[in-house]
């Protein structure tokens, strides 16, 4: 028969091995934080009527994965968690609790060219907190953002900013109100072409040589108070009903503190279209990407009901997580496993039996099942997969009713009783 | 503007609240298992190319979602988390350590019919070992399967045969090889239609009354050993190379019990095509859905590699479980989440602190973000989220260094210094 290339997708991959092993402690420590915080989780389908997603994500929604079902119905591929999260809230509104915090962690799908490398299909971690209003709530998702990190012992800092108040600074320097978009799209690539590239991006985005000359100044302004902490900035710049400054408050009575985990960053906009009040993003110094980003948002169900409901959230950026440390060889998973092996079929009841042993004491415990192969070839397979300790149970074992375990880093091995077998495993983990 | 419905596609569920907590906790479960066998997790993509799910599932196949992607592929989602195992296998031979043990769990898609109620977005569980032919290797995966369902606390049994077995039996009673696949389908029926039942369909498929003579003595023989335990049968029955007579003596050398969690039951047949060994299936007396099921295979990887990788394994099933647990409203996970109210903004900081201190403790405790909300509305919160302890902190406990806890079942109160209240909440879980 003919055989059919085994192959995958373009931007679809496999995880195996201590790819996954990391995949899966990174995730398990994301959701360990959002439990923490009393997060109930929300799993939303895959899969939804394709007007559910249509129509929210601007020019991107070409990237959708979309067909026509068994039932021609359209239907598509879930491009985000947000979408979906909304739609279950204004589908469930009367029977939901408010404040209702939620996280969700999943896949979703993106038809990204190519090209540009990227992953289309992809992990997404969101927490949000919906119909609450208080600045408590925005500082509660930057809390849980700088634990999340603290976790994955990932140094990083939160850059925290209201893109009212760069209105309410552009606008007190003269700024009209039509110009804000494309002087804030000019201030938001500040991080990639420095104070200069905004300034020329001013003179290309205005005509006007006397609107350049005030939008000029004003972003001047802006980057000269961006520069200073939070607590120097609000005694320069009088706030009008900012949230931000209660966040901040509240920031400072924690165990985080100011410049090492989170700071005042005005030039910060993102996601100019979608938040409506604090933004932010998780950065690290001299890495391009960004970690995480969230903010505050109203209306999140607009498209599908008429009740308000505003919310506050942040999505963890997994796959940048994951590209991370495995560039920093970090939080690679000790090999805690132990290979039993079988010397012999006349042996392998023992063998059985102590795997059950060592699993009911909660050491995890891989048994060699394919008996018919030579201790030596048992030892090369714990090798290759990097596991350190073998157990061994000969006739002498049998007999006397001990075990023996090897070091395979060390080539050590001593011979034990059960008590101290257990004992000796359960330290090494 | 016009409004969308907010609404989800038939066959496919959002999971929230105590379904989710079920969700999680059974999965959760099931994984600890897999684990605790030193299995490696594996993640596949949800999308595949078309023809590497195609031509596998027989007529089933008509359920694949499948379309055209933007680079005009044809594309489809996973159907089952075997074949991309397959695939997996084949594209990694020469990289991959045999034997391969790996498990997965991850969403699947099937268009079944809708007047099914079928699920068309669900859970599969599944373990597998690669490359390994002993029988030993067969016994963990029962070993496996049954250390789930204790761990799941549900009480079951798993029914093991292996079909080469009943050919033979039916062989040695006369029948001939191409009235095999027809006799062995009427006995699959057995639990359904009973013994009359299946001697009926007997005569329906075999025309010739002679034929159905010895189809029905040979059936009546199959149905008299069926009745015994495996010993008594071995007795009986002389097998020719059985890995079965292995497989039953190692699990007699186990903590599990045959009679109590596994039985030998010789007209179990189950998925004829695919399974070329030993077959098992998780029942439960009197409960119509099969919990898991599994067996052994040869030639895994047969479309996409000349490699011969056979194997043996299980599936759970996710959704079986979650169904017969939520009418048996078992495993409802205890509220044992604290909530920290806000009694005014004022003392909003020290509920902040004491939220960092229990979380640091281990205890899982949500902060009443939405400080506008006087405090009797936070403990009606409390309440519609089923969570039983809510710490107060006011004027007197702000100034006193104390915590008032109180308990909504019992609507006791009791004040407390911050190492009480911290053993108090770790107790309580």
């Amino acid at each position: 028969m003919p055989k059919i290339e085994p192959r995958t997708l373009q931007g679809f991959f496999d995880y195996s091995g201590e790819e996954m092993s990391l995949r899966r402690s990174v995730e398990d420590k994301i959701r360990s934080v959002f439990v923490s915080y009393g997060y109930e989780e929300l799993n939303t389908p895959s899969i939804e009527y394709a007007d559910i997603l249509f129509g929210k994500y601007g020019e991107e929604e070409k990237l959708i994965y979309h067909f026509n079902d068994h039932g021609d119905r359209h239907v598509a591929l879930r491009y985000d968690q947000t979408v979906p999260l909304a739609r279950f809230v204004a589908q469930n509104y009367n029977t939901l609790t408010f404040p209702f915090k939620r996280y969700e962690i999943g896949r979703v799908w993106r038809a990204d060219a190519a090209r540009k490398a990227r992953k289309r299909e992809f992990m997404q971690c969101d927490v949000d907190i919906l119909g609450d209003n208080s600045s408590l709530a925005d500082a509660e998702i930057l809390m849980i953002t700088m634990d999340v990190f603290k976790k994955l012992e990932i140094d990083l800092k939160l850059h925290v900013s209201d893109r009212k108040i760069l209105s309410q600074i552009l606008e007190k320097e003269g700024v009209k109100t039509e110009w804000l978009t494309n002087i804030v799209h000019a201030i938001d690539k500040y991080d990639k072409i420095g104070q200069d590239g905004v300034l020329t991006e001013l003179e290309e985005r205005f005509e006007d040589k006397k609107t350049q000359d005030i939008c000029k100044k004003a972003t001047l302004k802006v980057f000269e108070l961006a520069s200073k902490s939070f607590n120097e900035f609000r005694k320069c710049f009088e706030l009008e009903n900012s949230f931000l400054v209660e966040i901040f408050d509240f920031l400072q009575n924690t165990n985080f503190k100011e410049g090492r985990d989170y700071t005042f960053n005005l030039t910060l906009v993102r996601g100019l279209d979608y938040y409506t009040g604090m933004v932010f993003e998780a950065r690290k110094d001299d890495y391009k990407a960004s970690f995480a980003g969230g903010g505050r948002y109203d209306n999140l169900s607009a498209m599908y009901t008429d009740k308000n409901i505003s919310g506050v959230g942040v999505g963890i950026g997994f796959e940048p997580i994951i590209t991370f440390l495995k560039e920093n060889s970090k939080l690679q998973e000790e090999a805690n496993k132990v290979l039993v092996t079988v010397f012999d079929l006349k042996y392998a009841t023992n063998s059985i039996k102590i795997c059950e042993k060592l699993r009911n004491s909660g050491i995890i415990c891989e048994l060699f099942t394919d008996y018919s192969q030579k201790i030596g070839k048992q030892f090369k397979y714990a090798d290759k997969k990097d596991i350190k300790k073998v157990v061994i149970i000969g006739e002498d074992e049998a007999k006397n009713n001990t075990y023996t375990l090897k070091d395979l880093s060390s080539g050590q091995q001593e011979t034990l009783n059960l008590k101290d077998l257990i004992k000796k495993l359960s330290v090494a983990k």
